[in-house]
């Protein structure tokens, strides 16, 4: 991965982090012996709910706030295969961004530390009536301005 | 399958009947080469959708009249197993019943016609509030009469 | 559940146990806003594997001693349902039996300690050739030997 | 979609198309009342199968080669949502390639003709030892001559 998934955005906040453990499931393996591709969203959102979770705008937050977040975007890079039973990390990295969106980068390590998989998804911003959110909600801007100001960094 | 799943009422109409036909899909199968256990629910599924929308008593149906059918007991014996590209059939058989519930049969076959799995579901109705209906409501028991008369056999 | 899943045994050692800890995933959860019935057959999987691994009978433990031990039978009844981000335990009780075979029974409990869910499955043993083993192999004499002896309690 | 999935290859063959159909299931709806993101795997790769299958480079046709290919890279643009028993069509597209890989685009439609979602998915060629194939296989070049000759035209 030479080129970054997000364009970097000048005098950004460094990006918020989790990581979070999941191993590979016997139901989750096909006939060759690995994980099949299709059930990488799940891993994708194990990470990213937790991330929501940690850093309080996660699925109910927000959902409370009027804010329903589909997801627009999903790319996955597929590096190295995962097998039954391997135990493997999923980082989720939430990116600073000014547009009303959520954009998320995702990094997948096996037990040897080495990079499986890496992956990003955009989120965008829809009311309870399903309309797009184009300027960013006060609760989104509060939560941006706690970021921005270092207040989010040990939650 | 000497005994049978449900017992026999006295004076019943015929079960109603349907058969759908399905294809089993590489992410169905395990590391074993056969279709996991775990996606039968989905197989059956298909066939109790199919039987409620052809006899006019499908999930939209039902909510409509303020109904919804949760399964309360789900029972399944695999006989012979399933594999990738495998072609199959599953018929789902609605058995009558007085009470308040919903009782299908289920039974795949493979290309030979060999049963390869038997199973069985009780659903229950429940209001839109949550709350168990005792009483065949009158949305059902029109359905039932116009079974009893015969009158849903060429759906 | 008045009656008892698998007929006891007399002089049977008690069953051995282990009990995992699960959340309610989005993925998992249905329209009605509750898990999906379909999908609790991984969240016993994710019990059995653990009671498995934990007494030294697991998938590949078998494996490698040319036993596969395929679902026969699955049976579950749904009490209470489960709703998003409701964590769970699942646990698994794996009761003694002289016959080739392997007989779990599950019991998932909410946070309230209510219990939710109750089933059970059926394993054949089957060798690497797909043909049932009906004497129960060596590997398996040992390990209820062991279980008998009382030498798998703290496992 | 402004700017194409694939780089165009000037003077390479029309691609090969597909079209599948599909409902959407309740078990893949989410408590929004929409397909999950995370299901649209599973559509893509039925239309990658039917693919395979109509034009001779499917699944088994490849492996009875000593030719796997597992996906590398997975893209989903979601534009507009799928409902509960929402049926769809799927089109696959083969793009054209000098490269030894499997360049696919989707497009998915509802009822209404309108274009809901795209996607695309690159395959790697790897034998059955694991080791990535960089030429061509003689079977795929066997592949791609009756392509570009036009006889694969009316698979």
């Amino acid at each position: 991965m030479a080129k970054p998934y997000f364009k970097p955005v000048p005098g950004a906040p460094a990006p918020l982090r989790i990581t979070v453990q999941r191993t590979v499931r016997f139901e989750e393996v096909d006939p060759l012996g690995v994980a099949w591709h299709g059930r990488y969203a799940s891993y994708l959102e194990d990470a990213r709910v937790a991330l929501g979770d940690t850093y309080g705008f996660g699925y109910l937050d927000l959902r409370d706030n009027g804010i329903i977040t589909p997801i627009k975007q999903l790319h996955i890079d597929y590096l190295k295969p995962l097998r039954y039973a391997e135990p493997f990390t999923i980082e989720a990295l939430l990116h600073w961004t000014e547009a009303a969106r959520i954009n998320i980068e995702y990094i997948l390590r096996n037990q040897r530390a080495e990079v499986t998989t890496t992956a990003y998804s955009v989120q965008m911003l829809v009311d309870t009536e399903g309309e797009l959110i184009i300027v960013q909600p006060e609760f989104c801007r509060g939560f941006f301005t706690r970021w921005k100001e270092g207040k989010l960094d040990n939650a």
